[in-house]
């Protein structure tokens, strides 16, 4: 898991990915020859920050995005979020500006204005941050035997996913997309362009879901049935099937609310069935995001399966 | 009204409309030759589980959507919307599971959490049922000298509009699509398809509105000259005249919420003209939505003189 | 800024340009022989009300909406918004339709209704006007040493910065958009069109902002660093660098709400990098919006540089 906790250091706030980029394209750069199949690697100009790795003669892809969510520096002292994440004082958040390095911590603090209760979310450091300055957790992995924890599990989890998928691919896509955290923004030309090009009209997305409930770690993968989004039945019941022939622990997810490449898909001008499959976490949306490793295996076993039978 | 009775009885919440598909290819092979000009029918791969029916030399389209609205069930006995349904205890939903067909009863809760009223939905019935399946309002259609009472009127009545314009229709196209009462899914790459393939940019929206205290059952077909999408105020204003001029008895409708295909068209990257043009209904998505024959009459008509003069 | 006085005049809801369509191509027509280079103009079918000038070898597009925010009348004597214009008793209102022209008085109030505060907008006038009627902003243009101040700056002060900016232009696009103020209609396929033809994926919208406690008048043109939107930070940071160079007068804005032709170009599926720049306004989205010149200035140098260099 060297990989993975190289992968949560890495600072890629939604709009400024590029770190992330340079770190893939020379991972699989390096990486790739190994592979059972050498991907086509298409990135730069038409391709923003994102990465799509072609194997073979692909019939579906996985969407696994890079961007990870944070605050960014309004003013004064003042931070606005970027994506969704959740804020408790004392969080440590680093970042870089015109001045040099910044570590620095987050505030919390409750307004009351016009009868309303406000939050207002705020720095604590040394110097003022440059306007504008994206700021992301403070890496801490911390792995044991049987779970993994660290800021941004969400979705570097998916990437590594993406990424041992990689491995024994014959046939398929991998994109790796930016601006997801924040609604979308670049799986929109990637799906058209693959489409267009490819003929792929089949979509895996790789990313994590919240623990619940209803959706408990150690139950296994979620195979999420829906949620803000409605992905087309009939392919759901087709990777459910899979699923059980393989005897792939899963577990099913039906929530009204929550979003992601999945969705960005359904709104798309183009023909797509999507599916979001993923490992419940803890502590969602904070620095420390948990997983189980026989989810991650599962959700593992049945990304290699999906992207052989499908 | 037999066809109608038949079409509302059909199961297909969003995503999930195959029902839908087949019955209406069936009904469509078997009538279409009685048709004044026999279309070409698209469907299958690249349209999902939606139809396109191709008239001559099209210049504008009908949108008439096949989904109905609906619950699905999460966990233990809870249900959640497929669009958005009302919901009453006592309302009788229908579907099947992998144990065999269902019949039960929907039962609304109110639970307080967190200092907020908060609404819960469950089922009531004999056994546990299948995680994700959906349920859709049992058929009850009930027809009077004057109206027609039924669930599902939305939009099956718009689909039946959409049936009665084909059979006289020279230039054309109709689209049965899917997804509508979740905010879209196929229009998206069906009206990017046409556009592309037959130039088409102006688009009807066959479906029905809500019946208020401005916008009154037997006064009309509506034309809504806005909802939450504002349709191109030209566009609009030459139906009025073509609906003038034919002594069309239609109301206009203002609104300032609610969408449809349309709002769709108006946000895909398509050069579309579109305009809402359906009935009133009392019992708006719930299991009695109830409209009146006469306006439906003049919901025909205009279809039939729109589609020849646009 | 006579001529600014003349668009400030004009009315153009969003849905309803055509005013300002023939106003433009008719400005356009007459004045544009004596710019350095000639654009081709593009209008017409299959581009609705909306208007693209092509100069030279174009790497980079500005999009100025011509709508503006006003009311529509709905039932009775009851007006809903179009866009999201402020309302206080006492404006002026302008408009015509059947019977003539119009010139009425906004009335708001406030009922209660199921225990909510409900706003309710009505017109007060000699007579009942027609459902569906847009009403705009009475004119009523101030100009002093220093400040302008009229309805519709926004965005009719964008769409003039672009035609300053046209007057030197050699390599570029300029779109004059519709819809902006419902949350884009055009900017879509105007988008698509331009990419697909001329690979141009560098965007600046030209646009006014708020004034806020942060974004002052005359602390220069605000450079939006986000809003709803996340523009990519490598772009922002290509346009900052530009202005430092060339000495523009500009303030960095950082918002996480509000959106512009941008965030439509953000979820359009092309390759787009974008950034909104434009001067605060007091007032916003009232009769009495008001900016300074020397603002105005700024922003009129900072595009002519960003048109040359980017």
């Amino acid at each position: 898991m060297e990989l993975l906790k190289k992968l949560c250091s890495i600072r890629a706030t939604s709009g400024d990915e590029s770190a992330m980029t340079t770190f893939m394209l020379d991972h699989i750069s390096k990486n790739s020859k190994d592979w059972k199949v050498k991907p086509e690697v298409l990135h730069g100009d038409g391709f923003q920050d994102a990465i799509v790795l072609v194997f073979g003669k692909p019939r579906t892809a996985i969407f696994a995005h890079m961007d990870n969510i944070g605050y960014a520096v309004s003013y004064k002292k003042n931070l606005v979020r970027i994506g969704g994440p959740r804020g408790e004082s004392g969080w440590k958040l680093v970042g870089s500006d015109s001045k040099g390095e910044i570590e620095c911590t987050l505030k919390v603090q409750w307004l009351w204005a016009a009868g309303n209760k406000k939050e207002e979310l705020k720095y604590r450091f040394k110097r003022n941050i440059d306007r504008g300055t994206p700021l992301s957790f403070k890496p801490n992995f911390r792995e044991t035997e049987k779970t993994v924890q660290t800021p941004y599990l969400d979705n570097r989890l998916g990437v590594w996913n993406a990424i041992q998928a990689a491995k024994n691919l014959e046939n398929g896509i991998i994109v790796f997309s930016t601006y997801e955290e924040v609604g979308g923004g670049s799986v929109q030309f990637l799906a058209k362009y693959i489409q267009e090009k490819y003929g792929v009209k089949q979509a895996l997305i790789s990313d994590i879901t919240l623990a619940t409930e209803a959706i408990k770690p150690k139950d296994g993968v979620a195979i999420s049935m829906r949620d803000k989004g409605v992905p087309r039945q009939s392919y759901l019941r087709k990777i459910i099937a899979i699923a059980e022939e393989n005897k792939i622990n899963y577990q099913l997810e039906v929530e009204d609310a929550g979003g992601s490449d999945g969705t960005v898909l359904q709104h798309a001008p183009g023909v797509w069935d999507w599916c979001f499959i993923g490992p419940p976490e803890k502590n969602y949306h904070s620095p420390n995001e948990k997983a189980w490793k026989e989810d991650i295996k599962a959700m593992n076993d049945l990304y290699e399966v999906l992207m052989r039978e499908l």
